[in-house]
Order: structure tokens, then C-alpha cells, then sequence
């Protein structure tokens, strides 16, 4: 029941040393598949086996961290979509007198679902920077330790094992374990495409009328689909949909039953100032309410993807009860809910400080990534969200196959630069990849002249990345 | 697959008044099922109906929590195990300038098993606490948000759905709901019971022969036994296993190749100097070190059970990669990490400070209980550790079916009183309730009061707990 279907073989870097060579062979994707292991049961074996190209790069990279005094020669990590720009902010806010404060309540048991003073805040949080038209309710939320938790609640208490959900591709990869690993949910896809068309110019653009056909294919193949993952702003295009596309992708759901699970962990990461982000949670009427669900997070608009703190907003109470129970086993710290409260609270703090510094900071660093992208000739979406470029290193393949692209993600690693390529997002298309920018200059700068000279090497002795 | 089978019938109470009746409709154990949700699973459906008597009594508890001034009829809570008496000196020392200290690595995605740091930390403390023959190693430890986690993991590694897991009762009956919610894995039961022998005088006392009986029988039914769970000091009875009966159970597991899980969070609760526990990471040498996994974690022993951290400590690889992969639905924030390793880190504190006083306070408060218990003529095993006491109220029971328990555990309820029920803990004989009695003495002396009113009504009127 449970597949590994995303094991891809992984040619060996001829440029590495031994000692490399054993860390490719153990730890990265296409390593041969394990030998089942006698003590663990068949999930058992697949969960440990079940690994993936974001994960493998982010283990990669922890095994040889670039460190300027330490390891000069160490790792370039441009694949963790994680934003590195604003954690000094951070830092200084959560040490400040008023996060050091513990209640006896905060060390005891409490609600599964969250604190209701954390539940309270939340909703206020929301109201105001998703701009709700009605006071949203503490009773709507619950808080998890991470939208990687939400998304394990929502497929277990929507889905039934070996159900499906839709979800656009390219995508947030890691989504694809948040709901096989415990729960058996697959996904199925909606291929975008970097193909235009007189009638629609924008590469990778969602419609309805794709996702219509890709729902109705997976249907005839015998796909029972449960929900819609629909990812606002998006990973890892950057791609900021319209009140009137989003609208569109909900009626879509509403007429075919589907749950409409919507992510807008990056909703306060629109470093553009001409796009405005409009939250589901904004809208004066849902197509379907019962059926929609909002999660956001701390990890990226505040940059603690460490503090693993994250909300679900729904009107559905079946859903909060169900999650109830299940939240159980992905509790936050009392004291970790009340600093985030505490910062939640802070609008002096984020709307001076904070937030002007994110945007700024994240303006800037896209700014220089991108340049150096037009230098090198790599072309590339030019959105306005996220941490990330959407770029395309389709002329660097040899041909176009997912082999190829693996290749040159591994040419990037010899070369100690890592982004993710395309296949780690689903993507139908080999040769994109993601670079993330949200990082400080001269990490910045080291990696795009890695990058560079990576390609160089491609145009001088193609031989580096055959097998 | 999923099942629901311990709702039990609940008859109402006759002296709350209305409002009290709709919380215990709506709330309370034997609140008929509810119609199933249109919009949830069935799996989904069974998620959101999965409640238990342990949980039911705390949602009721904190819906009408006793308070000193503000609500002094409100209902006081006997029934949750959780440490009250030492949450002064934990409180002080968590805020204390050493764990105020934030690197932004902390605030960043990380390794989700654990950080190092803490998962070094954690291999001294348990080094030194269980008095291991040989240094521990900080990659056999994996640490997530609770033991309540650790069990779910385990259970997803180690079994497949519907495999059973072996589990002696009465015990900590939680364990169901992490087995079964995600995984499907069931609980079959070696129940222990009061009588006893000429040969074994110890009521409730686990042996090797039950274990035997209860594992023949199961798989005589069809059961596929994969693992043993043993909770040692024991949860309710309190009793501490000697190192010569642990490992005739660790024989038993290995002869029949289960899994040997060793639930261990209540070791440094011990307040009887006259009793030595001894920790398997103790034992020089293990039957099966491959299928021996030990857990422990700060909810008890560092009165933190809002903190939600607990390791795992096993030396098979194959288990510690698996729920590597799971651990990211259970990461703890890197701030707690800090902070929690600051507190293992800091012997002087522990030694000299802490758990002095954390013995002495259970020790007096478990005397003062059980004093009480003597007056009101309630039998109970007198056990050395824990936070509870196993008490016999069959006397006051009219005929002894789990129904009146259940209406006796009621009328508790209608005094204001929450102890819990031997049915929350699978115990196969009706009228045992545990007492937890880990609080601050004018609390204890105020529910203890209430008990005893309720006893005394019951003898002046039985009609009061008739359905
Ligand atoms: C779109 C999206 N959703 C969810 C997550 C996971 O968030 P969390 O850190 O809250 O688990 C990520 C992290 O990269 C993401 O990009
Ligand atoms: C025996 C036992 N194991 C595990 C737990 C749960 O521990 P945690 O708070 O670490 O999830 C409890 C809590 O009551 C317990 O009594």
C-alpha cells in the first residue's frame, strides 16, 4: 500500500573523493534502496526508506555546512527555503523581558488544540493582516507544531487510506510524505508547464479548466479525490493567484466536493509592492466553508521554522474535534505558545520593525539573485512572493530527461552549491530548478559564483555530470 | 478497521443542574455517538469519536477548574497525572539568564530526531541517572514532543495495521489512542487482577506465566503480536519491577521476538528510599538489544508535562532512522531544546536542589493520602513511586459491573471530585480508581473532603448514583 516510486538513480560524481563517495552512497537519492531491515514492519520499512531530493539535499548540506571561518569550502545551502535575512530581528524580540514569563499552567497539560489565549491571539492575528471581513474565532483554530502537522491532521481525518488529493504541480514536494507516511493519502496531479499561449502568457499558469482535466483523469483511473492542495503564495513558483483565480480554483472544489486545503505559509512574504496578496480568509463568501481550510505558520513570514508553530483556521467544527484528538502528538510548548503569542500581539513591533525589514530585506536579495541570473543567461519566472526563483537550466541538460537534471543537481553538489531541482517539486519538465534567495550577501554571492563556475565547467567538458 | 468499543453507557447525573447536563452530553464518556460527520472519513469519523475516560475527565475538568478565590466549588482534579508540588523550583530555574540565550540556529530547520546537543545531553543524563554500565551514544537517542509521540512512532514502525501490541493490565490506558489513532495497531491485554496466592501475596503483580497465557491466547485468536509494552514504575499501580523480573520479561519478549518497549517516565519519581529502581539501560548485558527500545521523557520527573519533550533510547538503527522520518510531525522547537538540555546539563541543581525535594514533596504528599485513605477504610496498594494510588472502592459499588463504576466515577463527579476510573486503565475488575495525590496539600485536603462526602452519601442513599 504504501510506494516508493520517487527513488531515482543517482550517477556518481567522478569529481569527488572517497570519503565523498561513501556520504553520496549512503545518504543520496538513488542511493540503491536499502535492504529491508528484519526488525521493522513493511510501513516500517518504507517510512525509513521513504526519503526524498529535498531532504537528501538539506541532510547533504548538514554534513558539510559552508561556514566562512570553519569550513570556507563547506556546503552553499540555496535549497532550504528558509529565510536567513530576518533572524537577527527575531532574536532580539524573543529575547526581551516580556517572552521570559512562566505561568505554572504553561509546564502543565492543557488543550490538545492549542491555549486559548494563543487560539485568541491567532484569530486576532488573522483578522487583521489576512483583513477578514468578520472577526474570525478562536473556536476555528487550532495550533500545531508545524504546517507539516496540519497537513498529516488534514489527510488523516479527510481522507481515508488510499484516498487522493489534487495538488498543481510543481509543489511543495515534501507535502507528498506529509500525506503518505502515516496516513496512505496519494497525490495526484495537475501538470503545469512552462508553455504559453496567445491566450494564456504566463508560464506554469494554474487554470480551472486544468485542474477539470487532471481531476477527471484521475477519476477514470480510479483516484477516489478527497481534497485540493492549493499553496498561496506559491512554493516554489512564487506565483501570487488573483482574488478571481482563487474564487475560480474554490467553486472548482465546491463543485465536486472537494476540501480545499490552502496554505498561506508565505503570506506575509510578498516582497512586491505592487501585488497585493488576497487570504482566502479575506473573501466575504466561501463557495464552500464547511470544505475550506486556511493554514499558516510562523516558519516563514517570521523566520522561526525552528520554533515549528502553525495554525489551521476552519469553520468546520468536525474537523477542529477531529484534529483534537490527533494534536495530541504534535504539541507546542506552553512557553514556545506563549512567546509566539506574546509576538503575535507585538503590531508596533511587526508593522514598524519587522515586517518594512522582510519585505526590504527580501526585496533586495531577489533583486541580486536575479541579476546574476540574467548574467549567467539562466532565464527564470520574475515573481513577487516567496524566498525563491523559479529558474530554468533547461539548455544546460543534455537532453531533456529527469536523469539529465539529476546530473546537473549533482554537478551543483561537486561544485558545493546546493538548489533543488525540479523533480524534488514534481515538476513535469526537467531542467527548473529552485534557487532560494533569502539568505545573507556574501553566502549569496559565493553560491551564485559556484554556480557559475558549475555552469562554466558544463560548457567546457560536458563529461563532469555523464555517468 | 478502526473501532470505538469503549464508549460506555454514562446515565446522568441527578444533581447538576441544566447546565451541567448539556457538558455531560456533550462531553462526557456514554454521550451517545455522534452522527457521523458528512465531511470527515470514516477514519476521519473514528478520529474525532475517539475519546476515553482519562481525556473526558480532564475536558470536564478544565471546562470547571477549582480555584481558591475565583471558583471554589469548581472541581478539583485528583485524576490527571501530573506533578503540582514542584513547579516553583522548575518554574525558577527555567527562568533563570542561561536559558534566555537564542542562536539563530535554534530558530532554523534542523536535524528532526533532535539536535545534537540535546540528544548528547540526553545520552549523559541518562547515563548517569540509569546508571548504564557503559557511556551511552547520543545517535541511539531520538527525542521528540512526548512519550505520547514516541509511542505513536513506534507503532508505526515496528507494526503493520492491525498487528497487536501486548500490554499487561491495568495500565495507562492513553497508550490505546497512540496505537491505534494513526496506526490501527490494537492492544491485546494480559489482565492482572487483586487475587492472590499463597504463591504470589502481591495483587496485580505481573509475571512471566501471565504474560505467557495472555500471548497464547491472543495469537490463538488470530492476533499478530509484534511488540510488549511494559511501564516501569508503573502506571497506575505504581510498582516498581525488580531487575530480576524486568529481565524475565525482556527473556519472555525475546523468546517470542516482540518488541520489548520500556516505558520508564516515572523513573526519578521513586520517593520510598527503600526501593532501588533499575533501569534497563542499566542491565550489563540485554536478551534482545535489537528489539529493546526504552523511552523517557521530562513530563513527570521535571514536572514539565507542557514542555512536551521525551527521548527514545535504542540501540537498533534501523528504528531510529524509521521514526527519523516521522519526527518531523513530532519536532520540538529548538528554543526548548536549549533549554531543556541546559536543565540536564546542570547536575548541582538536579542533585542538590530538585530532586530532593521533588522525593520529600511526593513522599509527604503520598503519606498524607493514603493516611486519608485509612480513615475512609478505602484498601490500597501501598507502592513507592508515582504520583497516584491504586485504590478499592468495590465496597461501594452495588453490584461490582463496570457500569456502577462508571456511576460511582459520576457521583465523584457531581462532588466536584475527578479521580479516574480502573476502566480508563483496562483494568478487568470493576471498582479500582487511581488517586493522584502529586498537588499542594489544601487542594488535597479539599478533595479528600469531597470524597469522603461522597462515600458518606452513598451509604445514607444509594438512589443517587442509580441511572
Ligand atoms: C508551502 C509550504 N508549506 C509548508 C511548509 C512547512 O512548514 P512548517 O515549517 O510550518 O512545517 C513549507 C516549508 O518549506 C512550505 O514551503
Ligand atoms: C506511563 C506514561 N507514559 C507516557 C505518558 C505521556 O507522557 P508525555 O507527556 O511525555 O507525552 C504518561 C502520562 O501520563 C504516562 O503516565
Amino acid at each position: 500500500m504504501w510506494t516508493n516510486s520517487h527513488i531515482v538513480h543517482l550517477p556518481s560524481c567522478e569529481r569527488t573523493n572517497r570519503e565523498e563517495m561513501e556520504v553520496a552512497q549512503n545518504t543520496w537519492v538513488g542511493a540503491a534502496p536499502q535492504k529491508p531491515s528484519p526488525y521493522l514492519s513493511n510501513r516500517g520499512n518504507l517510512i525509513r526508506d521513504f526519503t526524498g531530493i529535498l531532504r537528501e539535499g538539506f541532510l547533504l548540506y548538514h554534513k558539510d555546512k559552508h561556514d566562512e571561518k570553519d569550513n570556507p569550502n563547506g556546503m552553499i545551502n540555496l535549497g532550504t527555503s528558509e529565510n536567513k535575512l530576518c533572524t537577527d530581528l527575531l532574536s532580539e524580540r524573543l529575547t526581551q523581558a516580556d517572552m521570559f514569563h512562566i505561568e505554572p499552567h504553561l509546564l502543565q497539560y492543557a488543550d490538545w488544540k492549542g491555549r486559548n489565549f494563543l487560539r485568541e491571539e491567532v484569530a486576532r492575528f488573522l483578522y487583521d493582516y489576512c483583513k477578514a471581513p468578520r472577526p474570525l474565532k478562536a473556536d476555528n483554530v487550532v495550533t500545531l507544531n508545524g504546517c507539516t502537522s496540519v497537513f498529516c491532521c488534514l489527510s488523516a481525518v479527510v481522507c481515508d487510506p488510499e484516498d487522493a488529493v489534487l495538488v498543481p504541480t510543481p509543489f511543495y514536494g515534501m507535502i507528498k510524505k506529509h500525506f503518505i507516511l502515516y496516513n496512505n493519502v496519494k497525490l495526484v496531479y495537475a501538470h503545469l508547464t512552462s508553455e504559453v499561449s496567445a491566450a494564456d502568457e504566463n508560464p506554469f499558469h494554474l487554470s480551472v479548466e486544468k485542474l477539470e482535466k487532471a481531476l477527471q483523469e484521475a477519476t477514470q483511473e480510479g483516484a477516489r479525490v478527497k481534497a485540493i492542495i492549493l499553496i498561496n503564495p506559491h512554493n516554489p513558483l512564487g506565483d501570487v493567484y488573483t482574488s478571481t483565480e482563487m474564487m475560480q480554483f474554490l467553486e472548482f472544489a465546491k463543485r465536486h466536493e472537494l476540501h480545499a486545503i490552502i496554505d498561506e505559509i508565505y503570506m506575509l512574504s510578498v516582497f512586491d509592492e505592487r501585488t497585493t496578496f488576497q487570504s482566502v480568509l479575506s473573501f466575504k463568501k466561501l463557495p464552500d466553508p464547511q470544505r475550506t481550510h486556511v493554514m499558516w505558520g510562523i516558519s516563514k513570514d517570521f523566520v522561526a521554522s525552528g520554533m515549528r508553530v502553525s495554525c489551521l483556521y476552519t469553520e468546520n467544527q468536525d474537523v477542529i474535534s477531529a484534529i483534537g484528538e490527533l494534536a495530541s502528538f504534535h504539541g507546542v510548548p506552553g512557553t514556545t505558545q506563549y512567546q509566539v503569542a506574546q509576538l503575535l500581539r507585538d503590531r508596533d513591533w511587526i508593522d514598524q520593525v519587522y515586517l518594512k525589514a522582510h519585505r526590504n530585506r527580501l526585496r533586495e536579495a531577489h533583486h541580486y539573485v536575479v541579476n546574476e541570473l540574467r548574467n549567467l543567461e539562466v532565464p527564470f519566472l520574475h515573481r513577487p512572493a516567496g524566498f525563491f526563483v523559479w529558474a530554468d537550466f533547461r539548455k544546460f541538460l543534455k537532453e531533456e530527461t529527469f536523469e539529465e537534471e539529476i546530473n546537473l543537481w549533482h554537478h551543483f553538489l561537486c561544485e558545493k552549491i546546493l538548489i533543488c531541482c525540479g523533480k524534488a517539486f514534481e515538476c513535469c519538465e526537467p531542467g527548473w530548478f529552485r534557487i532560494v534567495f533569502s539568505d545573507k550577501l556574501p553566502r549569496l554571492q559565493l553560491g551564485l559564483q559556484r554556480l557559475r563556475k558549475a555552469l562554466q565547467q558544463l560548457e567546457e567538458n560536458h563529461q563532469c555530470i555523464g555517468p
